[in-house]
């Protein structure tokens, strides 16, 4: 595949969607046509499989169903958007991919990791960006962020600390077991400092290509 | 676990719903406390799945993507519904199960056998029921009973006669395969003549439990 594929992770408040804002205008002020999408989500039936991961229900979602819907999602968006872009020599910055899975349904959730890998190969044959950029900072800064931006939490949002502690410490696993493909970004920095610094890392990774 | 797990299959225009109607009038008169089910759907979050896998959409569905969501809406019903169900005794029958997805996706829609096997295991670890009543009929003798009743076919529905031809062949290579489990009945009867073979081979079922 021809264009470069790059995701953005991060803890919930960590300031993803000022990120990728000033990603979207830095890139198109440059006439760089570059995809921008995110997960669950990318298009109208994995939106709707979103709505389904994030909608309260009057019943407790089951762990593995969870986990199929993230996945439905994720191969529709996939085949229909992510690799047909690639294919193309297009770049694709996706606002979440698997390592949200295993950071968030894995660590957070408790799901066996391996159960997780199975999935993942069965659905996505293993498929990973070429770069990820994780947005760390604690998750109390960041929960402190979110209450006081956000009037309804959704489903995931509603979880508690000790959930969230648990996901951050599932990301720096990860990077920890793939440092060649991960660059993490102190989210505690200034708002503008931060777009700058993922900015700047984003274009390497375009201009390296 | 000690209720009885039956599940009922068929072309479309089988007859599906007279029977399930029957069953349930008839087992309701002898006060006997079965739990009447249908996939994909029986809990609020699998019907929401439902309506994602047979609503129509401004892009075509990815078969992967169908197949993740047929057993998100599986395993959310299994585990909300038919297993505790059955660990309490009580009787389950349901309209649908694993057969249709070898039947729809694997034989309609051409999806490997072997990837629905291995997502099958993962997710369900190849449970099956303990009686599989398929009503069985040619499929145009089925299409012509469906456009009669219907006024709008589901995203499923509007398959051609050759997706359908290749369910029922799934379906019958299916009983081949684990004849001690299935039940054929021939759905060009007269219904109540279906409903009464139906109503009797349940009875059997739950007599020998």
């Amino acid at each position: 595949m021809s264009g470069v594929f790059v995701s953005l992770e991060g803890v919930e408040g960590a300031g993803k969607s000022t990120v990728i804002k000033a990603l979207t205008e830095y890139f198109a002020s440059r006439s760089q046509d570059i995809v921008f999408t995110r997960e669950p989500g990318g298009t109208p039936i994995a939106e709707k499989i979103r709505s389904v991961l994030l909608d309260e229900h009057p019943e407790p979602m089951h762990d593995d169903c969870e986990l199929l819907l993230v996945y439905a999602a994720r191969v529709q968006h996939w085949h229909t958007i992510i690799r047909p872009s690639l294919e193309t020599g297009k770049h694709v910055v996706c606002d979440r991919f698997t390592d949200a899975t295993f950071a968030y349904q894995g660590a957070g959730r408790g799901l066996p990791m391996a159960r997780i890998h199975e999935l993942d190969h069965w659905a996505m044959e293993e498929q990973r960006p070429d770069l990820t950029i994780f947005l760390d900072l604690p998750v109390a800064v960041g929960r402190e962020r979110t209450l006081q931006r956000d009037a309804i939490a959704d489903r995931i949002e509603r979880e508690d600390q000790e959930f969230f502690e648990a996901v951050r410490q599932g990301y720096l696993a990860l990077v920890d077991a793939e440092p060649e493909r991960f660059r993490v970004v102190d989210a505690t920095a200034p708002a503008d400092q931060v777009c700058r610094q993922v900015i700047g890392l984003v274009e390497e990774a375009l201009d390296g290509h």
